[in-house]
């Protein structure tokens, strides 16, 4: 590791941003130099909280200073890929707020560049380095559920209304990330339903994948729900979990229910059923507690220490923006079976 | 009213038999007088239970008599519209589980051949008759909800398997129902994907489907949960309700959310929310809690004495099977939009 | 195993008797014979469900038929006694309801006619017959919690009235016979608050039960709580359990959360806790779902076979009755410690 | 009101300063001039978070600084009395965190003084101050409960051990705060019973308050249970409620559940219940969601530049410990009733 803390330079403190400096403020790894934003309650906000950070209306100064190592975007969407790309051909290493940007096309096209100027790009996929999904991961390479038949996710509640993406880009994304590091497999089709009460961005979605095989993902974003659920299920052929992240303790648990298929000779007749449930014990294992932004930060200092790699790198970025553009392919042919 | 309790002959003592003859003994409106099976053991236990009932392999003899003034049919799917047929051939006023028939026509038959016979034919909506559905019935033809926006329902478990129906036709159906019920508009098209994990019937399917305006219904129906959930949420421009039938009491609360929509020229900023929640008490309000089936039986009894179509009637059950008809056309054609 | 099955006459059909007499009924080791109820609607609920049991008002005749091996009594708790008293010296094992008798005197007096008549008399104590209870038995016996050191039981509800008892002898009667199978312990001294704020008997109480050493039991038992609560929380050294009946699943968690005490060299300080807690997995046991009134009918009919105590014999009903007898002492004292 | 800040020095920075030094500073009726902590880390992280504060090692300076208009007092109870009493001889208000003093004549001599030299003495209740429990307030003074029955209170978890304090001084405090608040009267007699199962310092008690006429309190504290229960129930003879600090949302449930009791005539015979229950509608209201904290500093300012006493002044905190201090001698008399 380099015995100096990553120096970084924050775009944007609105809603993620404040976590982000809050974090790479109280990690040894990292020192936030500078944070840019446009607005001058934001800015004082910073000065406030964090005196010795230099504050900015725009990027440019952090971009231009060599001693500022790494840049953090957390702006709206629609200026990631401009941002990134500035940042990158300036020789930093980049952490994106998700998604990465707003079509796989230039997805792609930061990922090329990093891997050109040799820097780390990252996405803050969060919701991957939680203990409960981390967890997930263990059981799943474990064999522990058996093979995978679907991952059924609900994130819905009154949600704050975004002004650039609808919910599948806002939400959905989330759970994209969490079937990429869980079951990394690639979907052969996506279909997506969405709704916009109001005005002109989708409000209400849901999306089918469909992978190889029998497994199937589904996925239920809605900002306008009067119950907060956070809630994935995932069925296998050995045990069942549920991720219910609203639950204070207890997150996951891992259910010791399976299905035996039975014989057709041992079942009585025709009318009866083949297929037998088994039940068993729950668990509800113990979770690493560390807050998962915390892992970011400090999984993004090792990488740029390093020079390798993250797990939520730019490709895994641009997996998950080329779900989420089928799906709004989708959205605009009805909900047709679109090919990622 | 007509003085004497009516003369029921039941066929079918499976699954749900047994509670239509326990509900049929309790009323004073109807009289159970006989019961057909095909299996010994189940005739047996009618017997032990209900010494008094005339007990048959066949439906043959209780459609022949003529003190039998109306038939209920608790068979396979594949049986309804053949028993209630002839049942209605034989002037017999019919009850029978849901869904009515395996497809449209066959509902249509039944419901033309009724009208003719001037008999009654009621489908066993169950969940139409709880107190939790009539409420909100109540709640959404008073306009307690604004314009209603969507209707999502999820009805999960380590169920059952069926032997000839797919997890559609069996658990959407009290969904489709419900809907028609509390809803009452006709569906614009419907999609539907489903997985067969185990055999040939699908265990696990979402159902997507679409009204005039902005109005959008979602079904996710699975028979291989670890979890049980039962639960509709309702959404509104003025409130919201969700329905949690796995909650010994306050199955339905009532939220006081709503959004309302500000002026761009109240909004702040290109970036600000032009939508503002709205979110105030709850109400779990007192529901009616007479078994539903003890309801459809009372129904069934003064339909069949007043000669007046029951809530569920045939068209009921034909506007229902018609959405599971579209959904299952919607499965072949891989997810695309079906008219129903 | 004798052959033939117990021949039973059960006394009381109010609330607990027809379970009872359905349970006997299913079981292959026991046969209702007769049924006693000065009640005639309830008579004739009895002829109509099992028209082969004879009826009779009182118990007189069931006592006087040799051909009747023992009797269940399903009274009043002031009428325990005297019909349990009866049942014995006419040579039939008795099966009674709890409490067994409301005094220490009066179960001691039967347990006496018991052994001198060597008959069976076993207490139906039902909790500790359900799948929960017989598992947390196996984790305190195994030592899976450690030392115990305290037993916390909830048990509210809007519940029934009582006519001729108070809460404590009807509800807190279930903790005492839990307490008594898991723990094993001789109470050495209890406390009871209480309060009868509609008419003479009791409706909301507080019972404290100290035992040798840090062991400390309480019980809250309320009959007009808006809540349904049936909850038991037992604390160990190594690890704590929850046992929730209202939950339809999981009704027992075992927590491997415990308390590790550190010597004072290794806190910092005096206002350092010196005590660490440890969290960790949280296992909810698959349960054994048979119901437990089930359990107790094949537990008294084996035993009445076999010639040996149950483990809810009429001593475990004396233990049970001492402890009330002492709240009941603690109560006329204003809450005064008492020594059972 | 004042038009300028009032000007507070925060004595102590461990478990609550934080919080108090957070909320003073982002209200515009306060300011933060001087904390001190004899912990130079803390000192340090005070200085970090907020550079313009003074910070000292001793309450010394603040308490000679004519500048310095108020002192809050975050320190353990021990220190409490002193603190207080030196802050009001230097003419300062004081605002003091819960219990007030570790016995009633410490408190009453506080009082006393604070009333001498006109200055603002109160204590920092804090649940007092949140929107479940003014509203629970409203409830009980417009009878909306009818005549209040009884209050029981579950507070427990794995807590942190404290060093000063048992159990009851630290968790019983904000029972008896709330209690005092909402129904506000004086308890007739106290019983305690507690066990130390590690060291000397009482970890686990059962708290029972007596008030004239049928009322009756009680409350349970539990530093070592697995589960984290924060529950009050309020039973009344036309309403009950029940306020569960853990829920996210709908705190407060308002249940229309109430008794009647029917006459003599009306039950059918002297075994029926002459109780007849009353179930209806369920109201989770909204509630003011404002930080308790921040209405603590707000009201502590605005009782300051007014020179009138707050809700939770010196005596509220005397009459809370009076009843911890005849808690606490009721424990050494082994569960005696004692007055307080």
């Amino acid at each position: 590791m380099s015995e100096k803390p990553l120096r970084i330079g924050v775009v944007g403190y609105g809603y993620w941003g404040p976590n982000l400096v809050r974090n790479f403020s109280a990690s040894p790894l990292t020192h936030v130099a500078a944070v840019a934003d446009g607005d001058a309650e934001r800015r004082q906000a910073v000065s406030q909280l964090y005196p010795w950070v230099r504050v900015a209306e725009a990027a440019d100064e952090m971009l231009a200073d060599p001693a500022i190592d790494a840049i953090a975007v957390a702006t709206p969407l629609g200026t990631h890929h401009e941002l990134c790309k500035r940042a990158l051909e300036a020789g930093k290493h980049v952490l994106c707020e998700k998604p990465l940007a707003d079509s796989l096309a230039r997805c792609e096209e930061l990922v090329r560049l990093a891997q050109q100027r040799r820097r780390i790009l990252m996405v803050d996929h969060t919701f991957v380095f939680t203990g409960a999904v981390r967890k997930i991961k263990e059981y799943v390479e474990a064999g522990a559920l058996g093979d995978v038949l679907y991952f059924d996710s609900v994130r819905i509640n009154l949600g704050l209304f975004q002004s650039d993406s609808n919910v599948i880009w806002d939400l959905a994304t989330h759970d994209l990330a969490i079937l990429d590091f869980v079951i990394g497999k690639s979907p052969r089709w996506v279909t997506a339903v969405a709704v916009s009460h109001f005005g002109n961005l989708e409000n209400l979605a849901y999306l089918t994948i469909g992978f190889d095989g029998d497994l199937i993902a589904h996925l239920h974003c809605n900002w306008i729900s009067p119950l907060k659920v956070r809630r994935i299920l995932i069925g296998g052929t050995r045990r069942m979990l549920v991720y219910d992240d609203t639950e204070p303790s207890e997150k996951l648990k891992l259910y010791d229910h399976g299905i035996t298929i039975s014989s057709p000779a041992q079942a009585k007749g025709k009318h009866e059923m083949l297929v037998q449930y088994r039940t068993g014990d729950v668990l509800a294992p113990k979770l690493d507690g560390t807050e998962a932004l915390a892992r970011v930060v400090e999984t993004f200092a090792r990488a740029c220490a390093l020079g390798e790699p993250p797990v939520t790198d730019g490709a895994a970025g641009a997996r998950v923006v080329r779900v989420l553009e089928a799906a709004q392919r989708s959205l605009e042919q009805h909900g047709a079976r679109v090919t990622p």
